[in-house]
């Protein structure tokens, strides 16, 4: 186990009817929020009104920006940012999925950062100081209710990049499952392939005497396609997406990860992908993490064997690993198939001209610098990636 | 699953010497600390000298309170309470195991509360104000390091009673595995059954749909049996210790227990027994788990059968389902029997006289108030606490 420091204060506030918790939660710490959304479908389900109405109640004043679609963008940042100044806001309420929260995390950075927010991003400068950000889920995915994290896409530069910070953990998270009932059936499958690959990027790794956070690991991910398949089955299972819901949270609060040397190579490639095609997240992992197991697994066959065995439930001959990891990746993609998620580029409406330069710019060598390998698990340098996106075309 | 409030704010400083980072983690927010430790074990290890050391360095000014015995005492707590408002002290560090950070957690509170701060044990009164507390943690047990619960023995009034209040949660806990090389191999035993409680109390329980939290309780568990018996087999195994360490932590912080109806009836029982006897927290428990096991598990077969199966990894025919039970709680007191705990009350040198007398006060018969029954599994009324300490004397 390495030594690690785990941090994750965020208060979750979690079940039915939470969301009319949400002025008495803020009022001690806010006078003026702003609230930011997506694309108003919170108007339509009338979430929109039970948390104006509950701010009302509270005397919380506030401001809102709406618009955030999925892979955030730069430019409504920066209009948040300057709305925010503007108005004298001291707390972002986030309420949405995870695009909303992130961006609701760099308008929080931006209010204090003195330049252009976006160097941040692309210089990973330490933030410190930042507005504090509150969150209310209406899709469990991203985890970014509970993270430090925040991915920003720069249109303008087709760059899609991610940046952390405690000083962005939200201080307070409401999550009712409920909320999550009227969400589209495709919104299910990008969550869970989301949230399973925030488990992934922590649990392959060859840090050794990792008991606890590897039992953790195989709980969260167990949990995430037992009820995934549940709420698929229906959509008003309410144990289901609590189940769905909590786990999302577990699986990027940090926990599961701690002591371990991690990963991150999917969450890289998938990155190239959204900020060229904007192509859901949670689809473009569902394409690439077998394809990554495939390409790596030969680095460490007994953790794969673990996976196949533990999470995926392989029984078979130990004297043939290999035969159980294939299997083991092989359930995954067809877990993946159930759930209506995509299973190559193609399916994605992506062809291979850019793969090329995605590979390039995912290790930082498109833009001339020194190559930067992406994962922990296994290194991988240009042509590493350019092959898994090759795998899976 | 019920609704719940999840909020586990400590920063959780985990590894090989960080016990050295203690004046800079604290310098930023506070002046001046009141170190509060035990008999003097840390004295002997140079414990004491590297923390006293990191603070002078850091420019942090320190009072001290040592002379913390196990079953922390109610007379000490008045004593750091007056020297902290004597030296205007504004926070609070433990070093030590969790009968120091309890008694940290007691003067704390007391700091701010007008009253005598014993009334807050008996009568539960709500304390909003607190000093902060950190911890740097020598024995993994209590978990304390990460809850915001305290338990103090009022010697006058042979009572032993538990409060809890998030604003008692430390704000920093350092955890360093090395340190707990040194500890004598009971103290391995009575912080294993103490952990392991901290999970039972929360894993037996009549909610359904919990398969995350069920399924983070067993790991934990399964995790603190592996590594129990790998320390006591060579008590410098640093992985070991590791994984018991962060075990703990997580245990306690509240995590597995989250939208779960609770327990907390073993503990209630042993609160008793060291109240009169002065034993071992963890040796109580020992000696009353398998008992409680034994006298209520017909209240609800299945979760048994899954604690057998999952935690105690008994296999056989699911068509006779209480021999599964039983085969389960047997290998349980095998295990504590591995660790040389103590089996029956007689082992703790206890006997009969007092069994009536602590059972009801244990359901607060015996204050002539009404009864309270202990257990959320299992409500116990005194006659049941009476042949549960009977079924294990």
């Amino acid at each position: 186990m390495q030594n690690f420091e785990f941090y994750a204060p965020a208060r979750i506030v979690f079940g039915r009817d939470t969301q009319k918790q949400i002025g008495p939660l803020l009022a001690p710490r806010a006078k003026k929020v702003l609230l930011h959304y997506g694309g108003g479908s919170i108007k339509k389900s009338g979430l929109y009104d039970a948390v104006t109405a509950s701010l009302r109640d509270a005397g919380v004043a506030f401001a809102e920006l709406g618009g955030v679609r999925p892979n955030p963008r730069l430019s409504l940042v920066h209009e948040g940012i300057a709305l925010c100044k503007r108005e004298g806001v001291d707390l972002i309420l986030a309420v949405g999925g995870g695009s909303v929260i992130d961006s609701a995390k760099a308008i929080a950075m931006g209010v204090y950062y003195p330049g252009d927010v976006w160097e941040v991003y692309e210089e990973g400068k330490p933030v410190e100081e930042a507005l504090p950000v509150a969150t209310m889920l209406t899709i469990p995915a991203a985890g970014s209710e509970s993270s430090g994290d925040t991915v920003i896409t720069n249109e303008a530069k087709q760059m899609k990049l991610g940046y952390g910070s405690p000083a962005l953990r939200p201080v307070l998270s409401i999550v009712n499952p409920e909320l999550f009932f009227t969400l589209p059936e495709s919104q299910l499958g990008y969550g869970v392939a989301d949230m399973m690959s925030h488990v992934f990027e922590r649990y392959f790794t060859n840090t050794t005497h990792t008991d606890l956070t590897d039992g953790l690991c195989e709980v969260t991910l167990k949990t995430l396609m037992k009820n995934a398949l549940l709420a698929k089955a229906d959509p008003k299972n309410y144990d289901a997406w609590a189940e769905l819901g909590f786990a999302g949270t577990v699986a990027h609060n940090g926990l599961v990860g701690m002591g371990r040397e991690q990963d991150w190579a999917c969450h890289g490639m998938e990155h190239e992908l959204s900020a060229i095609y904007d192509v859901a997240h949670g689809a473009g992992l569902a394409v690439l993490t077998p394809g990554w197991m495939r390409y790596v697994y030969k680095d460490n066959i007994p953790m794969f064997v673990q996976f196949a065995v533990n999470v995926m439930g392989v029984r078979g001959s130990y004297r043939d690993p290999e035969a159980l990891v294939l299997e083991g990746i092989d359930r995954l993609s067809d877990f993946f198939k159930k759930m209506g998620l995509p299973q190559t580029l193609a399916d994605l409406g992506i062809g291979g001209e850019q793969l090329e330069l995605m590979a390039k710019k995912a290790t930082w060598v498109a833009y001339g610098g020194e190559e930067c390998p992406l994962g922990g698990f296994k290194k991988l340098r240009w042509q590493d990636v350019l092959n898994i996106y090759r795998s899976v075309r």
